[in-house]
């Protein structure tokens, strides 16, 4: 820091994302990523627009990519909003949509990224415990507020809540704006979508990066009614008018439009995540119902941040966050069946 | 715009890019992309990079790139910053470090983004008028500010700013950063990044948009020292993790490293600017002095607004800024040889 900086940054703690690495004989089951490659024709597309097209700027209004979400999702395109990962777009919903004079409302446990934007943007947050069992209670967010905003499945627990509770939220909440941020949605969860047409104040964000294998292209978007949209374009427009590139744009109109390999790997990593979840039970682990592509785990004798470092020596990456309530918790990314297999052999070696 | 808004982007009023175009036999000069594709070696370094790994999430800190600018430009990696296009480069820059008591400066005539950050995070800006030759006098800048910025080349102008003029404002401007956006430095300007040893206030800002052909991939670069640097890492560490995604960071990397392309494209396009600018006054244009890959004319017996609409009549696309002092001139991007022939051969019918 020094005398150059706005006063306004100097208090900040950035969002620490997941480690990344590029050794090989890693099993990366730390940062959520999709354990499948993207689809094939996505790659193939991919190949075929990198080409001397380049030299142009991207459609600022990601025509294509709005159409294709407009088909799978059956929302006109007035009603998407695209960004440069969902991170991005929910950076423009809080500027946009959540800087009000009375404090939003968050989970205690829920996406670290969220005080993190609060803290950026100058707006106050109030956070509502989980009950005993890590979910999320509805009731708790009967309160006057500035919006709400929580990722269903939450993050990093795994647990969803069911559409009947988010509609009653939404009755009880008509004043402020409702983000749902449906990131792991597609492993299982009721999504939100189902209700826009209801509620003028809903917006509900998703990401290619997980279900569609695309963590690496950085994909994200929202859906809501056009008044809210707008806000987001407003903010966009403002900030960068060419947030996605050619390729990311291309990349992801194919790979939402590939629905058979979406359903083909989805339905692989929840088959696997059961599969997971039954032998970490097996051995020992208290194991939060997951609706997500990961699992949320501790074992009543053993240190997580222990166990987090001897996985790591075994060449096996898990998410620990050294945090209230969760510092005893694993978050494990639900990988190949390889991997699962690898991690459960490992955590029997560490166990004898 | 509905209640649901947050109060601070009511009265926001984006940026508004040059219009972008698929359609087939126009004649594209109104964005100031480069007429020549990017580097071969960048196309194959993206076709061979569109495979499995874009699953897994991009390098956040953008490694590979920033070593590819290090080596290009001889600068330690803690005095680059890498964003998604140098807009969202600009807009750190503004949030980070020019939100001070004191009004930033800036030209009356420039890049019309920077106004739109100064709202967008509420920084005020008063306008230094560039003089009656449309240079930017550094003298007019000696004032209380905080902080300063302009585009050199000066876009639309196009017109350049000594080094040594750069040098003077620096010395009698310690107190406060100043932000030299050198988007056109590679089409004939003097680069300030001579001065970022002396000036540790001193910000440049790049982009591989215009002299690498690569405005379709959005990347963008700012070399200053540490201390500046933290400052935008800090605001994008709060804003998103990953702003480039896994071909962005590849395709930037090889086209930095690959020097006689771009050094044999840059050099064209300066050739043919400057056979364009002969041709233009031997038509009665006056042409401003360009350093960038694009000229701003005006010809003194026919209307701007009017030739414009002329030349889109013939398919010939050039940008127009109805705005004050500037609603009389043209912008023209430097096409290839064929597109600037054709250019002028439309300017002599429409005469005719």
């Amino acid at each position: 820091m020094n005398k150059f900086w706005s006063e306004s940054i100097r208090g900040l703690a950035p969002y620490v994302p997941g480690e990344q690495s590029n050794a090989a004989d890693l099993i990366k089951l730390n940062t959520n990523e999709n354990p499948y490659p993207p689809s094939p024709q996505v790659l193939s597309a991919l190949r075929q627009a990198a080409g001397v097209d380049l030299r142009l700027y991207p459609d600022p209004d990601s025509f294509e990519l709005k159409h294709a979400i407009r088909d799978v999702y059956g929302a006109p395109v007035e009603q998407i909003f695209v960004g440069n990962g969902s991170d991005e777009v929910l950076a423009h919903a809080f500027l946009g949509l959540l800087k009000h004079p009375l404090p939003i409302l968050l989970p205690d446990i829920t996406y670290s990224f969220y005080p993190v934007y609060c803290a950026l943007y100058d707006i106050q947050y109030a956070k509502v415990p989980l009950d005993r069992d890590m979910q999320i209670r509805v009731d708790d967010y009967r309160q006057p507020n500035g919006g709400i905003i929580f990722a269903n499945p939450n993050a990093p627990t795994g647990i969803g809540i069911a559409l009947a509770e988010i509609r009653r939220l939404l009755d009880f909440n008509t004043d402020s704006v409702v983000i749902v941020d449906e990131a792991y949605i597609d492993f299982g969860g009721e999504s939100a979508l189902a209700l826009i047409a209801e509620y003028p104040n809903l917006l509900v964000i998703q990401t290619l990066s997980k279900s569609r294998s695309l963590a690496g292209l950085r994909v994200g978007f929202a859906l809501g009614q056009p008044g809210l949209i707008a806000a987001l374009e407003q903010v966009k427009g403002c900030f960068n008018s060419y947030p996605l590139d050619r390729l990311a744009n291309i990349g992801a109109a194919v790979a939402l439009r590939d629905r058979e390999y979406f359903e083909r790997t989805r339905t692989q990593v929840i088959n696997t995540r059961e599969w997971l979840r039954a032998e970490l039970e097996k051995l020992g682990f208290d194991v939060l119902p997951s609706q997500a592509n990961f699992l949320f785990a501790r074992h009543p004798q053993r240190d997580a941040a222990q166990l987090h470092k001897e996985l790591r020596a075994r060449n096996i990456m898990v998410r620990y966050f050294a945090k209230p309530r969760i510092d005893q918790f694993l978050r494990i990314t639900v990988g190949t069946d390889d991997e699962c297999r690898a991690l459960i052999t490992a955590l029997r070696q560490i166990e004898s």
